[in-house]
C-alpha cells in the first residue's frame, strides 16, 4: 500500500471499528450523497444519480419486457382518498407531510405529499376499468414520495425518496397472484444480475405485510456486517382497494365484478445495499453493469513524455468510448498515485495504466478493483480482455457475495441460541415458527429479530422457536436484525 | 371519409367551432392526461407518457453532450433559504404550496415545495465550490415541481409539472453567458430537430424575464391558432444568487470570487405545443423522432383468411420490430375502420395495412398520417421505404409548421395596426419598441399582447409602436397574444 493510499484510508472509518461511520464516510467522500439543509432529505450527487440511472435502465427494461407502460400520476393525494382504506392509512399516517396552504390560500382539505399511491390509482382505475376488456391494467411510474421520517440514512431511509411503484389491476385471483409473484422474479432478477447481490425471496409474515395488502412478497438481501435489508417487496392487494375505490368491471359473463390488484416497488435504497453488500475499507465496489465508469484510464506522465503519452491514451479513450463506460482522466493537478485510490475508492471495477514504456511494449496494465489482480495485456487483445473481464468481474462479484450469505447462514433450534448467533455473528437465521404473532413478537422483544422471509419451499416440522410447540406445518423461515 | 371516420370525428369539437375545446376534447380522447382528483394537477397516461420518455430521451443525450451530469435535489425547500433571494421569492411566493405538518407535528418552519431550484442548488454549491479547479460545476435534475395556480389546462399550466432544470456555476461572466446561449441552442436544435416545432429564439424582456435573473433568454413557438407559446428558457444569473447564497472560490491569482451561474428548463408544457402545433380535426399528429408507435399495423382480416392474415401479419411485425418501433393491432373487437380512425386520432405517423389480398402480391398498404397520401410497397422494399418515410414525414412536418410561421408573422407599425392585426389573424407581430417598461405595458393593456422575443439581431431605428418616439436604437420584436 502507497503512502498515498494510507493517507486516503484514514479518511474512511474501518468497517471494524464503527460499519455505521464507514457507511457515511464512503457515502461522502465518494460523493454519492450530500446532506440537505432539510430535516432527513438528501441531495443524490451526480455520481450516485449515475448509479441510480443504470439501475433505472436495467430495470425499466425488464419492467417494459412484461408488458407494463410508464405514466405519470400526481404527487399530492387528498386527505380524504388517502382515509377511503383503513388499514392503508393507519399505516401511513403517522409519517405523512402536509400540505394545508397554497399561495396565501389555507386550503379546505389537507392534501398528502404522496408515501405511496395505491389511492390515486385506485381513484383513477375506477374511472378507467369498466369491462373485462380493459384488463389487465398494466402500469409503472418512476417518481419521488415522501415519508416523514424520525431518524433517517442516506439511501436507507429517507424522508424523500425515489422509487418506481408498479399499480396493476386483473380479472382473476390467479392473474393478479401471478403477476405479484412474476414481479418479485423481476426484482430477483435485477438485483442478482445486474446489482450482483444474491436475495432470498418469498413472503413476508402478516405482521411485517404492507399496509392494505393481502400478501407481500419480498427480496431481503444480507449487508456485509450480518443485517438483513428488504430490498424490494411485491404485494398482492387482493380486493381490498378494488372494494373502497370501486373498482369494477363488466365480465364476460355479464356479471359486474371487483379487480384483483397489485402494486410493487423498489427505491434508492437499493444504493445502500449495493454500499454494503460489495464495499470495502477502501471505499465503494461497483458491479461493471450498474457501474457509471466500467473502467477509469490513468495516464502515467513523466514530464519528459506527458506530450506523448496523453497523446496516446486520448487515441486509446476515442477507441475504446463507444464501447465501454469509460472515463479518461486526465487531471493535472493530481499524480497517478493519487487518482488510483480516487477511483478505487469510487469502486470503479476496471483501472487502466498507460505510461512510457507500456507504449513502448503496446500494451496497457489493467487492475481489478474486485480483487487487486494486475494484468499487462496487449493492445490488440484490449477489447476482448476488456469485454471478458467485465463479465468474470460481475459474476465474481455475485458469486463472492452469494459466498457470504452462504457463510452466514445458521440454524437456530432455540431462542438462547438465535441470541447467542445474533449477538456473536449475526447474518440470516433459519429457525421453525409456528405461525403465531405472539411468537413472532417475543422473537423481537428478545433479540431484536425480525421474520424477514418466509421462503416459498420453506422446510416443515420442526418445533417453533418462540413457543417450542411442535406441528407439522411449522415452518422454518428467515430470522435476522435488519435495516 | 368513412362512415366511421364521421362518427369518431364528432366526438372532436372542430378547431374553428371552439379551439379550446378542441384542445381538450384531443387529449382526453387520445388518453394522453386525465384529470386527478386535486385541483389543478393532472395524470399523464402512458400515451402522453410515452411521448415524455421519447423527448426525454432526446434532450438527455443533448445535455449530456454538452457535458452535464445529471443528479437529484430535494422536493422541499425550507422558508428560510426560499426568501434569501429577494426578487426570486417575490416571483414565486403567490404560487407556492407549503408543507406545514409532517405526521402528526407541527413544523417549526414550513417548506416549499419546490417551484424551480436555484435556493437549493445555491446553498449546495455554496458548500462545494471552493476553488477554480471546482469549475465550472454543470448539473441537471429531472424532476416534478410544483406551482399553485388559479387556471389550470392539462400541459399547459398545471399545478404539478414535470421537467428539467439546469443549474451551473461558472468562473467568469462570459463563461456563464456561453453557457446560457449554449443551452438555448440545445433547445432550438431539440424543439425543432425532434418535435418538429420551430421557434424564434431572443431574449425576453425586463418585464418578462426570470424572478432573478440577469438576463432570461427563450425559445417561442407559434401555435396553429395563432397564439404564442414560450417554449423553454435559458438564464443568465450574474451573480445574484452567488452573493446571496455565498458560493464563492478561490481563483488562481488567489483572490476569492463569486461564481457567474446560469439555470434553463424545459417542460411538460411542451407536449401541449406538439398537441396545438400539429394536431387537426382528426386529432394528434406527432413527429416520428417522439411518436411512441412510429407505426402501426393494422390486419385486414375477412373471416375466412383470418389465421392466415394474422400469421403474415405477425411475422411481418417480427421482421420490424427491433428496427422500428411499431404496434400490431389485432384486437378482435374492433374493425379496421374503427382501428384506422383511432390510430388516426392518437397520430400515428404511418398506418401499415395487410390483408389477403396483399399478402397474394407480396405488399403492404402505408398510409401517411401528415399527408394521407397511401402507398403500395413490396416487402423486400419495405424497410428502406419505411426509413425514408419516416425521415420525409419528420421533416416535412417542420417544413409546414415553418410555413405556417412565416404566413402568420406580420409587420404592424402602429398600435391600432397591430391590434387589427391580432383580432382578425393572430400571430406573431413584428414591431419596434422603444425599450421602455411603459411602452411594453401600454401595449399589453391595450391589445393583451406581450413582448414574447428580442431577436438577437433584431432590425433597429423604427419608431416605438407605443409611444411613437423615433430612435437609432429602437429594436424591432416580436409582439403575440400567449399561452
Ligand atoms: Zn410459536
Ligand atoms: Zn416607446
Amino acid at each position: 500500500m502507497s503512502k498515498n493510499n494510507e493517507e486516503f484510508v484514514k479518511e474512511i472509518t474501518p468497517q471494524s471499528e464503527d460499519y455505521s461511520q464507514w457507511y457515511l464516510d464512503v457515502i461522502k467522500k465518494t460523493k454519492l450523497v450530500d446532506y440537505a439543509p432539510v430535516k432527513g432529505c438528501m441531495v443524490i450527487r451526480p455520481y450516485g444519480y449515475a448509479i441510480w440511472e443504470k439501475m433505472k435502465e436495467g430495470l425499466d427494461r425488464r419492467i417494459k419486457e412484461t408488458g407494463h407502460e410508464n405514466a405519470y400520476f400526481p404527487l399530492f393525494i387528498p386527505e380524504s382518498l388517502l382515509q377511503k382504506e383503513a388499514d392503508h392509512v393507519e399505516g401511513f399516517a403517522p409519517e405523512v407531510a402536509w400540505i394545508t396552504k397554497g399561495g396565501d390560500e389555507e386550503l379546505s382539505e389537507s392534501l398528502a405529499v404522496r408515501p405511496t399511491s395505491e389511492a390515486m390509482f385506485g381513484e383513477m382505475y375506477s374511472d378507467w376499468i369498466q369491462s373485462w376488456r380493459d384488463l389487465p391494467v398494466l402500469i409503472n411510474q418512476w417518481a419521488n414520495v415522501v415519508r416523514w421520517e424520525k431518524s433517517t440514512k442516506p439511501f436507507l431511509r429517507t424522508s424523500e425518496f425515489l422509487w418506481q411503484e408498479g399499480h396493476t389491476a386483473h380479472r382473476t385471483e390467479e392473474d393478479a397472484e401471478e403477476e405479484a409473484l412474476q414481479m418479485l422474479d423481476v426484482y430477483k432478477d435485477f438485483v442478482e444480475n445486474d446489482m450482483a447481490i444474491p436475495v432470498l425471496n418469498g413472503l413476508k409474515s402478516e405482521k411485517e405485510k404492507f399496509a392494505g395488502a393481502l400478501r407481500t412478497f419480498c427480496i431481503e438481501a444480507l449487508m456485509s456486517d450480518g443485517r438483513a435489508l428488504q430490498a424490494g417487496t411485491s404485494h398482492n392487494l387482493g380486493q381490498h382497494f378494488a372494494k373502497v375505490f370501486d373498482i369494477t368491471f363488466l365480465d364476460q359473463d355479464d356479471e359486474r365484478k371487483y379487480v384483483w390488484q397489485t402494486s410493487w416497488g423498489v427505491s434508492t435504497r437499493l444504493i445502500g445495499a449495493l454500499i454494503m453488500v460489495h464495499g470495502d475499507n477502501r471505499g465503494l465496489k461497483i458491479p461493471p453493469k450498474v457501474a457509471p465508469h466500467q473502467l477509469v484510464m490513468v495516464p502515467i506522465t513523466p514530464k519528459k513524455q506527458r506530450e506523448q503519452v496523453l497523446e496516446e491514451s486520448d487515441k486509446l479513450y476515442q477507441e475504446l468510448k463507444d464501447k465501454f463506460r469509460v472515463k479518461l482522466d486526465n487531471r493535472e493537478e493530481h499524480t497517478p498515485g493519487w487518482k488510483f485510490n480516487e477511483w478505487e475508492m469510487k469502486g470503479v471495477p476496471i483501472r487502466l495504466e498507460i505510461g512510457p514504456k507500456d507504449i513502448e511494449k503496446d500494451q496497457v496494465v489493467l487492475v481489478r478493483r474486485d480483487t487487486d489482480e494486475k494484468m499487462f495485456v496487449k493492445r490488440d487483445e484490449l477489447i476482448d480482455k476488456l469485454e471478458e473481464l467485465i463479465e468474470d468481474i460481475q459474476n465474481k462479484m455475485l458469486q463472492t457475495a452469494k459466498n457470504f450469505l452462504e457463510e452466514n447462514t445458521h440454524t437456530a433450534s432455540s431462542l438462547d441460541e438465535l441470541g447467542q448467533i445474533l449477538e456473536q455473528k449475526r447474518g440470516m437465521i433459519k429457525a421453525y415458527w409456528c405461525g403465531n404473532q405472539a411468537c413472532e413478537e417475543k422473537v423481537k422483544d428478545d433479540t431484536k429479530a425480525t421474520i424477514r422471509v418466509i421462503p416459498f419451499e420453506a422446510e416443515t416440522g420442526g418445533s417453533c422457536i418462540a413457543c417450542g410447540y411442535h406441528n407439522d406445518d411449522n415452518k422454518e423461515v428467515f430470522f435476522a436484525r435488519a435495516y
